[in-house]
């Protein structure tokens, strides 16, 4: 009987229907017992026995595919992949399958809620608030600042088309592939990073944790920042310099930031203790219908490999070269 | 020398054009030397010596203005008109103005952050963070929801155009004037008040308060809601009892809640110990350019009455009969 280890939790928790998908097709399956992220050895451990690992975003290494002489299939709930060694999978000849469009439109829609929050100092009033404290603090509209949106793919063109609906802010975009008919209406100005960096008021990253975003933004972009920027992290754990920015927004620099995802998860670390930092407990997807349909969609794929050999989500090979060539 | 005693604060704070178009016109004035809200009795102190209130939303009551022996104009900054005693200022002689569409875009921003936040749990995860606790919570898209709308006027057709922009939830919609022309494109419902307490997911209101909505939503009225049923309030205090929504909350009823307005503020009272219930200071009109262009328009009116003898922002009579009718 073949046997899937379910990693990502919470799993099947809001509907159950991934996991009748999974016993109707005679597959048997565990959900990961520690309820929360694993690290590289716990899962080393648990995966030796399993032919198919329906992933979140814990390391799955060549240390910990070595372990697994059974698995034939990776297949991810979400769409980053830089939790997942590409090149070690390809060597074993491990299939790797992800859900890319699932996680998007949960995504945008919360990264709108965390600019506005930010613009209207809604986390900082809330906590002031919860400690008998009163204070009405003046916030901007979306239509009158700048925004700077790093990476325009699924997620990032999604937010884009939501902020048109508040208004025509002045949009400053980057990507390494400009689609330059996106959003007609809000005029986009494709621009270097450094531009989004100095002239933005609201900068927020939509772009995939790689060698080349891996700590992209450091102490010396954040301080070439304004000083009452607002800074927005939904993308992956990394990208800024966790550290740094600590630092900075003690030093007083920037308005504040909103920070969803972390080096380490579960996150407790220094930003916890600066209140203008809105923090969010990689929640980016969490929505009940993005996430069963991400569940959904990641055990359809391990279902239809165990029981057809086939695949529909396989990574394509690009995803394979950014990994190669450490892009 | 015409005098004005301006109660509202923050004033001329981001933008000092009020205070300039005063200097030019040669109006002395006054800024409310407590800094916070005034109390009825506090305001009847100060209020002695002037021609024009420029006014915020502590209590301009019969007693105040037969104090105020020279008072000519209240100019509101701001759109509601509860904390003003229109029929005593009829009598008296005593005219008002008010800036009914100036604050409406900060103000339906706002409501679309506060939904996101409850929405998505923003409010509760940033509290637990800032606690060191890490819980990933599940939320719901806009698409995903009943949405109810009480108040569909200036700031409620406002939140529904942005609503839109998430996608075409179910949309509950009420008010005395029903404009069924309203954003066609979400095909709104138009339904009593308890059709939208018993069935809406969110519910945002967008009334004034009157003898009619005071105390609209108590503990009767909260219980035939959704147990998971968010609630948004930024209106005003006094529509919905606060008493009641903070018992019905640690009952353990409604997902959440998400209060700007209060019946005293500085507010400080027993939401502040309820985690799932966001809070804000009174933000609803506070965007940058919003509050200037409220105090640009109030100011200007009390220049122009001043210098002129004419006024453009008057109070219809409409607003009149709402008072004397007690509506």
């Amino acid at each position: 009987m073949p046997k899937a280890l379910i990693t990502t939790v919470p799993f099947g928790d809001r509907n159950r229907l991934p996991l009748e998908l999974l016993e109707a097709a005679g597959i048997e399956y565990v959900i990961n017992p520690l309820g929360r992220k694993l690290k590289e050895a716990e899962l080393a451990d648990m995966v030796t026995d399993f032919d198919v690992l329906i992933a979140g975003t814990e390391p799955i290494t060549d240390l910990v595919m070595s372990r697994g002489s059974r698995l034939k299939l990776i297949s991810r709930v979400g769409i980053g992949l830089d939790s997942v060694d590409l090149l070690a999978a390809e060597k074993r000849g491990i299939a790797v399958s992800y859900t890319p469009d699932a996680p998007a439109p949960a995504v945008a829609e919360l990264t709108i809620g965390l600019m506005l929050a930010l613009l209207r100092y809604i986390h900082v009033a809330n906590l002031q608030l919860h400690n008998g404290h009163w204070q009405r603090h003046f916030g901007r509209r979306i239509a009158e600042v700048t925004i700077g949106i790093i990476g325009t793919g699924r997620i990032g063109a999604r937010v884009l088309r939501r902020i048109a609906a508040f208004g025509t802010p002045r949009v400053l975009v980057n990507d390494i592939n400009p689609d330059t008919k996106l959003v007609p209406e809000l005029k986009l100005e494709w621009v270097g990073k450094d531009e989004i960096y100095k002239h933005a008021d609201v900068i927020s990253l939509h772009v995939p944790l790689t060698a080349q975003t891996k700590n992209m933004i450091r102490r010396e972009q954040l301080l070439t920042m304004k000083k009452d920027a607002l800074l927005i992290n939904a993308a992956r754990g990394g990208i800024i310099n966790e550290r740094d920015l600590a630092e900075v927004l003690r030093e007083g620099h920037l308005g504040g930031a909103a920070i969803d995802v972390f080096d380490h998860e579960p996150y407790s670390g220094d930003l916890a203790g600066i209140e203008r930092c809105l923090l969010t407990a990689h929640m980016g997807s969490m929505s009940v219908d993005c996430r069963t349909r991400m569940e959904i969609e990641a055990t359809e794929e391990a279902v239809r490999f165990l029981t057809t050999g086939k695949l529909e989500g396989t990574v394509p090979q690009s995803e394979y070269e950014v990994q190669r060539q450490g892009l």
